[in-house]
């Protein structure tokens, strides 16, 4: 498997960025599956695993998903002040791009729920999401992490029959990106870094 | 920087594996910025980037950091029932392994304190600690994520000058490995990935 995963680990992680516009092409068996296996070769407290993942490309069950995410992502909005897209400033490049991704959404090829079965651990699934991420971008796939929260949890757990004591808390949909991959704006390295005390940055950073 | 890191990710990610024993070794600066610059540039919601990396390699800060994790670390076995080193069984390998650790977690020779600006999205930090954990291997460094929790946060908040509106959440042990990297024990594909409903693997799983 890991003959398809060729990119240099520093080419993957310094060209990653969040793709949300895709071309039509299907996500083939072979690239799900070479995806999906580097996801569960993440690291998880005491090796439990407790990530499970749920492919969409059921252009009718897509639908449906999009509809969760999109009320999802308007009750977070909402509980932020944002009623509606008149609340949305036009030069909020980051909501903007957020908000015509909820109409967007179901347009990617595959959209992959991320489920974990330890519910007080749920976050840990995010190690397996980071390397889905870097596994599609070796492939040429573009993704990006979406929550879902809120109203959209229970409307997955409908849509897809999900056991109540699992939680849905991502989807990551992928295609092949229309636009460029990375590099993303990051902050410098000397207001993330420091050592031996809060707020000193070493000189190496 | 990325020239630094030119292991093929399939490499990196196949054969990442939790390294918990370490050559006495220094990490170099040199290493230390390549491995927090790709932990820098994972995604995070709205691209907020909340981690911040505190790099412990002084060897009475590690000491003090040593004791704080272990308080931790029992105060997770109690709430488990596990009272002391006599209730976990001589083959429970993870947790024999885990309870070693204990003893030799200042040995690592850079210790990484991993904190969350943003609290209510803390576990969001996970992305930069997997890129962290792959840029480690790539350059032939073994680390692990382990938890820093119940009485170990407010401990590490008081060595280390934290504020008060910042979460302590992991530290990763870094250091040149004793004894090999991966592959690592995982469930096989059919366990974890369903495709179009709960339950249903597809496949070319």
């Amino acid at each position: 498997m890991t003959d398809r995963l060729t990119m240099p680990l520093g080419e993957a992680i310094f060209s990653q960025r969040a793709i949300r516009r895709y071309k039509p092409d299907p996500i083939s068996d072979q690239d799900l599956q070479t995806i999906l296996l580097a996801a569960g070769r993440a690291p998880s407290a005491t090796n439990q695993q407790p990530w499970r993942f749920l492919v969409v490309r059921n252009p009718e069950l897509k639908r449906r998903l999009q509809e969760a995410y999109t009320e999802g992502w308007w009750h977070r909005r909402r509980a932020a002040g944002i009623m509606g897209p008149q609340d949305i400033a036009p030069d909020d490049k980051v909501l903007q791009s957020a908000l015509r991704f909820t109409e967007e959404y179901a347009l990617a090829p595959a959209l992959v729920l991320v489920c974990s079965v330890h519910t007080h651990v749920t976050n840990e699934i995010l190690t397996a999401c980071q390397n889905m991420l870097l596994a599609a971008r070796a492939l040429g796939i573009g993704g990006t992490l979406t929550g879902i929260g809120g109203p959209a949890e229970p409307l997955t757990h409908q849509i897809f029959g999900i056991p109540d004591d699992v939680e849905v808390r991502f989807c990551v949909p992928l295609g092949y990106p229309r636009g460029h991959f990375g590099p993303a704006q990051r902050k410098p390295l000397s207001d993330i870094v420091f050592e031996d005390g809060w707020g000193k940055s070493p000189a190496w950073a």
